[in-house]
């Protein structure tokens, strides 16, 4: 493996300009700073060249608008500040989660992003979809893992509806988030955990009769 | 009363005008209308005056903002859509609670109205500030009285956090109506009011020790 890498990186270096990840990387990190620094509406795909000192063209053949973009480079950070926890209990895994997700955006840019985009796409269909598809989708796939291991081992019901379970963990937060009426803090985090846990673990998540 | 009633009637018509409850009923509806129709960003004070056949001076006699009128119009509506239950039984108070929220914001004009000010509220705190005392904190009261019925029968145990508990339910609902991942539909309102419930009852809702 090394020895490839070296074959790629010396070939790159041959050629005189970055090999294409190097690319993709470079404009994704420099999206993902001027998301969280001015927002989607005032990010434009000049800057993001620019700052990543690529080519308009660069982008535009990865990325066919500003919202993809926008998308995908939000998703690596996001995704980063929340890895797969395992501590072998649900309700554990879930306050921790729920705590890793509440450190990534409570109170800072990557959560003033968040909402911003989630704002815009009230009024923007292809970014809603973009929305769904390209970081919400990913971001469940990561939490599922959580609640399929509790399944396998037998701390809830197979056949649950983890959806449900996910909307009710993240949705609480998300509800405070968005709304502010209240502040997203270690006791609600436990709180809305254990809550959750334990209608799980009571067979609540699989339809009634 | 009766006689009082009609006394203010008969004192407004020798004025030649509406009373003032009449004119604030007519600026609320026209304002409710308007808001239901464009959205926020689109409606205007003028056309609120016209459409209520008052003056401006009318409307900012009691109202300093667009944002603090349509707040009070669309809190007129929406409550009345969601009255209190009271089926004797906690999860069907739920369920028959989110079940009202539903049939009054899903694919509905109301809807589209809740989710464009909550889109706003996002860049306006003035807005988000005015959404949480006179929509959010009036619509709270009404839900928690379902939860302190279910103190007082002693189905969920005192010093819940009821707060947690309609951020679960509720939250539940509007992360679906936001994000628009899956549908509101009537298996997954019987799911989350059923977790909550049952997590309610486990006394899940109390700070863990």
């Amino acid at each position: 493996m090394e020895n490839v890498t070296s074959e790629i990186s010396s070939d790159a270096a041959k050629r005189g300009r970055p090999r294409s990840d190097d690319v993709e990387r470079a404009i994704l990190s420099a999206a993902s700073d001027l998301l969280m620094e001015r927002g989607l509406d005032a990010m434009t795909i000049e800057e993001v060249a620019a700052r990543a000192c690529v080519g308009k063209a660069s982008i535009y053949r990865r990325w066919s608008t500003k919202g993809s973009l926008a998308l995908d480079a939000f998703l690596v950070d996001y995704l980063a500040q929340q890895p797969v926890v395992d501590t072998g209990v649900l309700e554990d895994d879930l306050r921790e989660a729920l705590s890793l997700w509440s450190a990534a955006v409570v109170g800072t840019a990557m959560g003033r992003a968040l909402v911003g985009i989630i704002a815009e796409a009230q009024n923007d269909d292809d970014l809603a979809q973009g929305w769904i598809d390209r970081v919400l989708a990913p971001a469940r796939e990561q939490y599922r893992v959580m609640l399929d291991r509790a399944i396998e081992r037998g701390e809830i019901p197979v056949g649950s509806d983890v959806d449900v379970i996910m909307d009710l963990l993240y949705g609480a937060a998300y509800h405070r988030l968005l709304q502010g009426h209240l502040a997203i803090d270690a006791e609600f985090i436990a709180r809305v955990s254990r809550m959750v846990a334990r209608g799980a673990q009571a067979g609540a998540a699989i339809a009634p009769q």
